[in-house]
């Protein structure tokens, strides 16, 4: 949080741009040089790194503008990219640096950390994993895409993959339940800003790893960190991980 | 629980009829008169109540039995009547006093009334409700039948029916949350004994009432202490709200 | 929620007489007609209520001013009151309509019902009740006033006074817990909004009641409600128990 | 667990030894060749380890007479030991093989690891840390022994001793809660097995870590597994961070 940088934001309109741009306003180090939606020209010479939350589209157009222009770099929160898109945002970290991640919140990174950690100690033979995770009432999908990261943390560290484990919401006559499955419930109910548990349980006791949200300008502060981490980084695709220092180079 | 009573248990080598009979050998003021299952001939006359957790058929025909004889009076916790058995049970009722309930638990039936009294006062318009349950891996049906009654005493509080505004399960694309709805989610994992909890969230807060089964004997306490109660009542048919003194004669 | 009222804010420049700008700012049907301070003259007559987060000494003065000139009505949200200052405030309602509350939220005051009701039917000597409450790093007391009028509620429903069967904080060589003791803990962390939750234990199971708030707006949006119900109402001391409907006439 | 060994209780009449005896009952692969307690006398050259939960005195006698016969191994799971009953526990471990634990679920082990992790990324600037925990109304002392354990792992993840940021219980006029603080809160009601949560939180989220015992047999279990990993380690104190591997040799 040392020296001055100039960020630009892309998808300014939406409710994580403007969350974004209260932030940068607060700090003393940054200056917004640059605000612009999809389909808007943007001067990027101005910016040191761009922080996208737009769409995949959107997302995809920027980063290959970027290599051509030969920066800036970017912090990319979009969701719901294909995998053709993946693979445009993966071309074009290897001539940019690029921070791209689910969720910003440094709370839910170190989870996904724990649970790795737990699920590789915790015999699948003996204790079961669920992931629970309750939204408000807006969202329109299910499991969040923080709890589908929790699970593969989970399934990461009982080194398995997730798609082969995971179970079906328990609805009617599921019968016993599987060994090695991983479970996924979800609520919807008013303001709820985001809560995320990971139970492990054996026969005789249970281990719950949580994570709460109490303010939602926890997201755009946390882009705002991987955007002063990255603008100073070699090219190359990096996550929140790298961004908190929890990955080794 | 002060004078002398004789009790029968049917079902007794189940789970529960196990439990019953642990529940009942710790008593001074019951002798257990007979013990039997589904096809074994049992000497009622020597039962001033029977405790029966069987299945669906087997209490039915205890029902009938009873009736022909002229009692003893019954606690029925056997659970999956169809609607066809369902009128057998209350037809029996008439003659006989039968106690019949999903959970014999003191906190659950408190907790179903708290759940009523709530849903009454939280406008459906501004409050959503949310049920939440996690049991052992060896359970086989979801939601449970104390979620269901759960969800049934939320409809009531708002006047409403459970079936015409249960919602399913969040999965993938579900889009904004339906007003008025009530959702149910379920957790299997290792050897829960039960949980239930009921969300009311709005926009800026929430409300969750819970209730946890620390020993599995509370629920064979709960149905001994129905069988106490219902000996000495005229025919009818009732449940743990009766028991308990929630409803006014 | 109908005709349109003219409102002012005692304690206008304090955290909660802010929030209850922005919430009056908010709706269609108030007029903000004064917003003032301790030592500040303010026109009263302009106002059909005043809403007054401010300290006892200034809510004592503004409610007598109030009884002088024979109104406004009075929504208090004051605390920390001496038995003396009650008195005055007990006095003024003789004339005046005031609704008083440490906590405007309608989510604590249903809470509050749920508890009383609980600890109506469940037996002291098999059921344990602890308070908890949790709140961020600025709150200066514990336990929180809610908190109190939460252990005042379940001593209220076992027709014990709470000053007789408040237990001390558990630190040290307790001893075993004494049988009818309500207990109170307190956390405090981070920006927790606040959060409440009643435990009743027995032998075998928990019940437990919690309230979360998620928003701070929450409470100001409480006291607004109080001043739309007050200002047609007669002299009286009201609390949000009467606002809410949740006593009879 | 393969090999067929000769275990001894010490403490076999008080409710842990109780447990452990029926764990050992349970298993295939284990005698138990002695059964004792405090002044009784015992055929040591029977055991290849003996699981001991008396007191320090008992453990200290008990581990004397070990170091003069030459064996066998000690799983020791007494509590309150003075620092002269520690020195001497260490000494004998210079001969002997010992397991020394204050709780021996895995489940706890695996959360103190957790806890050190998180404590040592999460910022005690902008991070507090509280530890809750609840027990049985039987419980006779606050906080458990596994909560100070838990907070010494958050201390120690912080690099800071916890004698010297341990806050006391919030009760009455605290101030402001103080930079890099550990609290502790205890609750004790009914029977409540067990349960322990860390809170971390920051102004804008709160990560909680929790441990719920589901039954007492647990800790037994857990003892047994360390006895059937030390009668085969060469001298030396061990903890169950050991005899899980979760330190490295």
């Amino acid at each position: 949080m040392s020296a001055l940088f100039h960020a630009g934001i892309s998808g300014a309109r939406g409710r994580m741009g403007r969350a974004v741009s209260q932030v940068l306003d607060a700090r003393d180090d940054v200056v917004v040089a640059a605000r612009f939606d999809w389909g808007e020209t943007a001067d990027l010479s101005l910016c040191d790194v761009v922080i996208d939350f737009s769409t995949p589209e959107a997302s995809v157009a920027l980063a290959k503008t970027c290599v051509e222009r030969g920066g800036p770099a970017l912090v990319i929160g979009s969701t719901g990219f294909t995998p053709e898109q993946d693979a445009e945002i993966e071309a074009a970290a290897r001539t940019l640096a690029i921070v791209r991640s689910g969720n910003f919140s440094l709370g839910v990174n170190i989870l996904i950390g724990l649970v790795e950690h737990a699920a590789q100690r915790l015999d699948p033979r003996d204790w079961d994993i669920e992931v629970l995770e309750a939204h408000h009432r807006r969202k329109v999908d299910a499991p969040s895409g923080t709890a589908l990261m929790l699970g593969e943390a989970a399934a990461n560290g009982r080194g398995v993959d997730l798609k082969t484990v995971r179970a079906a919401p328990y609805d009617g006559i599921h019968g016993e339940r599987e060994t090695g499955r991983i479970g996924f419930a979800s609520l919807r109910a008013g303001g709820i800003v985001g809560e995320h548990t990971v139970l492990f349980a054996s026969e005789d006791e249970t281990l719950t790893l949580s994570h709460s949200a109490i303010d939602r300008s926890l997201f755009a502060k946390g882009a705002v960190a991987a955007a002063a981490w990255v603008r100073t980084r070699r090219p190359g695709l990096y996550d929140m991980q790298d961004v908190l220092g929890f990955r080794q180079a």
